[in-house]
């Protein structure tokens, strides 16, 4: 018993494949193998235009804390993708702060002096041009017919507590339900929404019919709350930096705001850009050199072979640390790979 | 859209029922009146002897962090529970340290000079008298018989995507799978286990059949990893001071272990004791005065008729915030509701 406990190499066995020489059993792709062995084809780039780079201020260490957004494509939660554009490029979110983390459900960040008590100037006015969204926009509607999401290939969860099932499209981890709507008789339709998922970008809200402008942001930082899926809008997920959030203090006030004696504990946001306004790595040396240049990433096409292969084995873990394959997955258990790329 | 956008206001809707005046809908309870409202009857006090305190050292501004564990009771586990007890009261638990913070995963306390490649000492030597478990025990198999905790009360959840249905027994969530085993014909069978849900404790372990001893810890920092039900044992859950654990910086070596660079990151684990070992605050002066008294908590039952309408009011939630009630939940997003009372 002493001698085969091993605290470090137990460890390591929670979480990543041994090599088959040391379990004994056969060497089955592991879901990092599988996604490794992935065809150059099945990557698929980001655009700069989905990307947001937000800057908060040094940690106590000094060293810097960068956070990278990949907003969610079309069709979802265009309205309000277009406001966090606009927000950004109006430098709207330049100097606001982290003013909530409450463990196990969000952090979120917004103008600190907006209807909050420990307010200390006057709110921002918020910028010209902004969408005004509809509840019925926090999901999409496809009609059965060839050619629409509804048919494209993905894997299929179909227990998903919160839907019909679920699946992923476009990168992001999405539930659908079925549906036979009103004005096109015995028609079958889908909605598709995205999900809650640990690193989700959503926009914090009034009560109905308000739907958020974008002004507000939070991301998940624990076991997805899928409840409020289709209740607010989530218009992207931290690809970089996850831990810069995660990791923050705890706030003491209801909710998890930073309370009185604490406000010096809300991180400032120096800055957000789009990465399409940034400069390119390779630009010329006047442009980039000591400015923040355009980063770049890929994710997995979830639409791909390689990406259906990697959520069976996640399914049924055949790693040699696995006794009792699960046979099933949580669609925020199957995280879509993203890779950082020479830009 | 200005006027309606109350970025503070919209985040405490994020999370708490507004009054009915607010919204004009009538009111309905909502998960946490209900949970104030259930009667005394309803709550079933912790045993002493199935809390953990682990004191951490002071955080950076001095502010001592305590962390509370339940241990996990019978049926499940009880041989680790054992285990947990006896290095608790051979003080071999006193001044170990959180040696690895993965994001969205665990945070992992144990001996940093075991097997570890910034082992500045000699390992510990581990007590006598542990128990050492079979991986059968990571579940519990139930005949179906009148009595059985198969015919217990409690609310279902069947779109579990990790077994036939997830339920909660002695205050824990746990799944479970039918089954017609070999040795009694037809008989009915169930077997249950805990769950990896968020706050968690399980026992780190080698590759099989190692199943740990318990010398090694973890806790659940991120969404749930249930993949891992049936494959570690579970042996309770903290219950106070998460934020003590889930807000660590995050571990830059592998897998989250922290780097050769910054094994001053780790935080130091003064004392673990279990509460029945601790004076209680009554206690004669003599013996408590700046000691560590004994805490004392409450979970609601998770067989009560209380506990029933309160997930049931999770599943469809109807506070004013939701426009889109889920219809289903997740069990890790049910959580079982504990309290501290006086001791």
């Amino acid at each position: 018993m002493n001698k085969a406990f091993l605290a470090a190499s137990a460890a390591l066995a929670l979480a990543l494949p041994a090599s088959a020489q040391e379990s004994g059993k056969p060497a089955i792709p592991t879901p990092p193998q599988i996604v490794a062995a992935a065809p150059k084809s099945d990557w698929v780039a980001i655009a700069p235009e989905d990307l947001l780079v937000m800057t908060l201020a040094p940690d106590a260490e000094g060293n810097p804390r960068t956070v990278v957004i990949q907003l969610i494509p079309a069709p979802f939660s265009q309205g309000w993708v277009h406001n966090i554009r606009l927000f950004a490029r109006a430098k709207w979110y330049d100097n606001i702060s982290v003013n909530r983390v409450q463990d196990n459900y969000v952090t979120q960040w917004g103008d600190p002096n907006y209807d909050n008590p420990e307010a200390t100037g006057k709110p921002k006015p918020l910028p010209e041009g902004l969408k005004v969204m509809t509840e019925d926009e926090y999901s999409t509607r496809f009609r059965d017919r060839r050619g629409s999401m509804f048919h494209e290939p993905g894997p299929l969860l179909p227990k998903d507590p919160y839907s019909d099932f679920g699946t992923f499209r476009r990168g992001f981890p999405v539930a659908g339900s079925y549906s036979v709507e009103s004005g096109d008789g015995a028609s079958k339709y889908l909605r598709y929404w995205p999900t809650h998922c640990y690193g989700m970008v959503g926009v914090g809200r009034n009560y109905s019919p308000d739907t958020g402008s974008g002004a507000e942001l939070y991301t998940v930082i624990g076991h997805a709350p899928r409840h409020l899926d289709r209740n607010i809008a989530l218009v992207g997920r931290v690809i970089e930096g996850m831990e810069h959030l995660s990791s923050l203090p705890r706030g003491k006030g209801e909710l998890g705001f930073y309370a009185k004696d604490e406000a010096a504990r809300r991180t400032p946001i120096l800055t957000v850009r789009v990465a399409s306004d940034l400069p390119e790595a390779s630009a010329s040396s006047s442009e980039a050199v000591g400015q923040q240049t355009r980063p770049a990433f890929e994710y997995l096409s979830t639409e791909s072979d390689t990406f259906a292969a990697y959520a069976e084995a996640i399914v049924n873990r055949r790693d040699p640390f696995f006794i009792a394959p699960a046979g099933g997955a949580d669609i925020c258990n199957i995280k879509v790979p993203v890779r950082r790329v020479a830009s």
